[in-house]
């Protein structure tokens, strides 16, 4: 029993600094040795936890959405804000971490989409999951957002979560290269308040 | 002389197959064998070309760009369409492009962005001095499109061309993600053809 306990501990510490350690440095870029050596796991022991790198890396991601799906499904039944703010501040934070961070990491789901997503079927099938749980969410906020008369309603709630998604992904890819936030901010807040917004005539 | 004409032939073709490959396996999933093998180079003379391998990225980067700006900008003195129609039709081919690929390769610099970005400065120089470069150009354009009344006026056009970036490069790790460039034909138009658009009233 303490036996499987310790295991299941392992496993955990395992999914959690290759979260941290992929984040930063890419599938490739990620040794398993690294990740092995920082959780203190012996080389040949990693395959009693996981049947291959690949099979890792997707439950890793999978790990990584719970996590966030989970903060956003608490805040969304606790708050009492309005649809706008509700994403101003979900994403808000995420950006405050980036930057906690040293704007190095950035969106697990984007990193290995650029890396491996068009290689690895099976991390491909967990983005896939991930994003369709996603958006499953956002568009009841966007959808919100448009009853409220927030949003603009000649778009469906679908089409804006698509390229809410698309500008958070791109902006985070801009973070890297320039090295700070101001482009990710600008250009959420602009597609947020400005574009998205329902015309005030 | 002859053996400097072949010199730089090796270089040239260096640069090409780095692009082709980098594009599909990303900085760490390309080894530097597998260039030197299909250029058919053998491996010791490599650092006769370039000092290392961040320097031969970060001039591939470069002569990535220098190629698509080279075409933009040829098309942009020839051409008769209206702003809008030039986005719409230079994006257009490189979509097609990425469709006739598989939806394997996407761009070169949002994937070294996701990958390396925040790790290599020499790479990320490289990137900042490309991406000012286009938006020089995309500026100008989306300047055209908004002076015509054909884009929105109220957000700047240096603004716009930031979502415009972020939500094409987003749109690539969709595609990767999806397997098909659906989303990112749908968000661009989205973008293009409403949401940028100057309001009919």
């Amino acid at each position: 029993m303490a036996r499987i306990r310790r295991s299941e501990k392992t496993r955990e510490a395992l999914l959690e600094q290759g979260i941290n350690l992929l984040s930063e440095h890419g599938y490739h870029g990620t040794g398993l040795k690294l990740i092995l050596d920082t959780v203190k796991v012996p080389k040949g022991s990693f395959y009693n936890y996981f049947p291959s790198k690949e099979h890792f890396v997707s439950e890793i991601l999978d790990t990584y959405a719970a996590n966030l799906l989970l903060q956003f499904d608490e805040y969304l039944t606790t708050t009492q804000d309005d649809p706008l703010l509700i994403v101003q501040k979900v994403y808000g934070s995420m950006i405050s971490v980036f930057e906690a961070e040293g704007c190095l990491k950035g969106c697990l789901l984007g990193n290995m989409a650029a890396e491996i997503g068009a290689h690895s079927e099976l991390c491909r099938v967990s983005m896939q999951k991930t994003l369709a749980a996603w958006k499953k969410r956002i568009v009841v906020v966007f959808e919100n957002a448009q009853s409220q008369g927030i949003f603009r309603d000649d778009v469906s709630a679908e089409a804006l979560a698509d390229v809410f998604w698309c500008t958070w992904e791109g902006g985070i890819l801009r973070m890297k290269i320039d090295g700070d936030t101001k482009v990710l901010r600008h250009s959420l807040d602009c597609v947020l308040t400005t574009l998205f917004a329902k015309d005030k005539v």
